[in-house]
């Protein structure tokens, strides 16, 4: 069965003055607008969110949504991959319409974090790792260090000067993206030096390079393609879905540099599409660090090993480049509310796809999402497309 | 497409000296041993865990289990649906299966809880429930008792005392059959006059009405039934699977003795089965306290409101009884560690219909399982029954 996209919603992003109930209800209710539904008609509603219990001591939040938002009796359920978690969700939405369990499935990812100190949150967030990498203190913000220092002196033969240059013009297209997106953690304009001038975190990377932490929420509504015109013309079909892991102790990868979940999600994926990349006409990525878009850029087979950073060099990946990536302002400036991320990316795609992103809209008709567990060790990819 | 189950495993219940992530590869090792497959044959693992990120400060166990047991680099995902997650791990398995997803997929559901202050692990369990019900103390165990103070007073019109009783029974008879369960966390008989004089938990429920704290974990393993003859000639088939959601504010329900999303649950699973009720022969049912087996039956159409207490009190629900309910020792004498209860639910089932439960056997071609998340928030029910 093919499953269709009929409605999106997010919040803004950002620091917000708010638990996380609240946020995933405000997605959730608006979402249910933007099709024109009511919660009873839901037969199933998910919830993609990492550390509700950690970060706010409450669990049992998809049942608290249920009953805040009146979806009762629906089947709810948590998702959680970790920071893959949104896109996790995609594919268990997915699943849940494909199976033939659900006619109509709500999906909202969120996450409420800016109340933590930073300590605690990256606390939370490194206890994903393995606990033989977490006891040494390689927190996600190392990894990315570690491998973008592999990346600069091994994987690439460029002169490393150029690449870091490169690394920096991510966050600088990612920053120019989400100013035109209102609902952007970040509506700054920054240039190369800012990055490079920004505080080291894991040398050679810097303050710039890093993804802020955020609250937020993003919700999607998904039903059979042979109904998706009762809730609108202009659905977005769900080509292709699939997830991958790679080892969960990074050290143990032959190269730390190369995302192999990301490789591996992305062919199933797109057989499922029956589609090659080439024919994906907009990219929404996981750019936790700004290493992270080139690594995929190579994994998704745009570019050769050690040949990712050139598209951002060239410019080849801003809005009015042959291959748009991250349009919305990516998990740089858009931010990062770990659970909503996934979903926040298929949010964007959709909006691209019906031709509604405004002043950030691209020419496509064809897009993938990545959503990154950890440092790869979990991936989950989709290819949504223009239905009609 | 119609879902097999082929493979099923459990650790020892009780109190273990191991890491969650050690009970579920124990449990998931056992399964693919089971079945004789090996980890790398697999499409998807799904891990039912409710709070290892609070109860261990570890998350990304699906990554780690995944790493641990060689599955890479098959798709990964946690559910979570409080203590009813290891039931969502069945509706979840069953949907990749059934979307087409995956053609062989491991569930396994596990948690750590022993290493834990009493006070901790309540703390943690409570924050499921409502803010506004958490706020004022309102535990799941005071749940228990409040409802069953609602119904020996109002909910039925029969002598309290022998109501009462009969609740009492239900301990007793599922300590019974905890006995002739290997892998149960109490192997000690008891009887009601233990039940009536152990401390006073809350008021009228004692001790002995409510399950255990308990680590332990358990899993299946789900193929679609048209190659499930590969594994093994014994296969169980998935005939229904389905799960509902009532008030998450437990005191605005009309009677809370009413368990309206388990009537609602078992509905639809019945329904996708093309069963009745009276087509069951054996039942594996939530009892986290005493009075759920009552509740659940009147529910599930055993019996009037306010009546399904006669069961237990004329022996119906024994082993040798009409109606076995819970002949594994259920939540009571197994052991409830929370994510693994509604997996080690089926994973019952599957010994039963084959035959292999030694002591306990019944007379079954048809099981069904009941996972309670909260105090009947939500629900996930199964009905298996025996496939070739």
């Amino acid at each position: 069965m093919t499953v269709a996209v009929v409605g999106a919603s997010m919040t803004d992003f950002g620091e917000r003055d708010a638990f996380v109930g609240e946020l995933l209800s405000e997605a959730a209710t608006g979402c249910l607008a933007d099709a024109g539904v009511t919660a009873d008609d839901l037969d199933a509603l998910y919830v993609s969110n990492m550390a509700s219990g950690e970060f706010e001591g409450t669990t049992g939040v998809v049942n608290a949504l249920a009953h805040d938002i009146g979806a009762l009796p629906a089947y709810t359920q948590r998702v959680d991959q970790t920071s893959a978690s949104g896109g996790a969700g995609i594919f268990a939405a997915w699943q849940s319409v494909a199976s033939g369990a659900s006619d109509l499935t709500l999906l909202v990812g969120g996450e409420k974090m800016t109340h933590l100190s930073t300590a605690r949150s990256a606390d939370v967030i490194a206890s994903l790792t393995h606990p033989v990498e977490y006891a040494h203190g390689v927190t996600l913000p190392a990894f990315g260090g570690l491998a973008a220092r592999a990346y600069l002196e091994t994987t690439t033969d460029a002169d490393p000067a150029r690449v870091r240059e490169a690394l920096a013009a991510v966050a600088v297209k990612n920053h120019d993206n989400a100013r035109r997106n209102p609902r952007a953690q970040f509506q700054k304009e920054i240039d190369v030096a800012d990055v490079l001038d920004s505080p080291v975190v894991a040398d050679p990377l810097r303050l710039y390079d890093y993804c802020p932490v955020t609250d937020g929420s993003a919700a999607l509504l998904f039903c059979p393609e042979s109904v998706a015109r009762e809730y609108t013309d202009d659905y977005v079909r769900v080509a292709g879905v699939a997830g991958a892991t790679d080892t969960h102790v990074v050290h143990e990868r032959a190269d730390p540099t190369w995302m192999g979940a990301v490789a591996e999600s992305a062919e199933r994926t797109l057989e499922m599409a029956d589609r090659h990349i080439a024919d994906v006409d907009v990219l929404e990525l996981h750019d936790m660090v700004s290493l992270l878009e080139p690594l995929q850029l190579e994994a998704l087979g745009y570019a050769d090993r050690g040949e990712g950073w050139r598209l951002a060099a060239d410019g080849e990946t801003t809005l009015s480049g042959p291959l748009p990536v991250n349009p919305s302002g990516g998990l740089k400036a858009r931010g990062h509310p770990l659970g909503a991320t996934g979903v926040a990316q298929a949010v964007e795609l959709y909006r691209q796809l019906r031709g509604e992103a405004g002043d950030r809209q691209v020419d496509a008709r064809r897009g993938l999402t990545c959503n990154v567990g950890g440092f790869g060790n979990c991936v989950t990819t989709s290819v949504l497309e223009v239905g009609p």
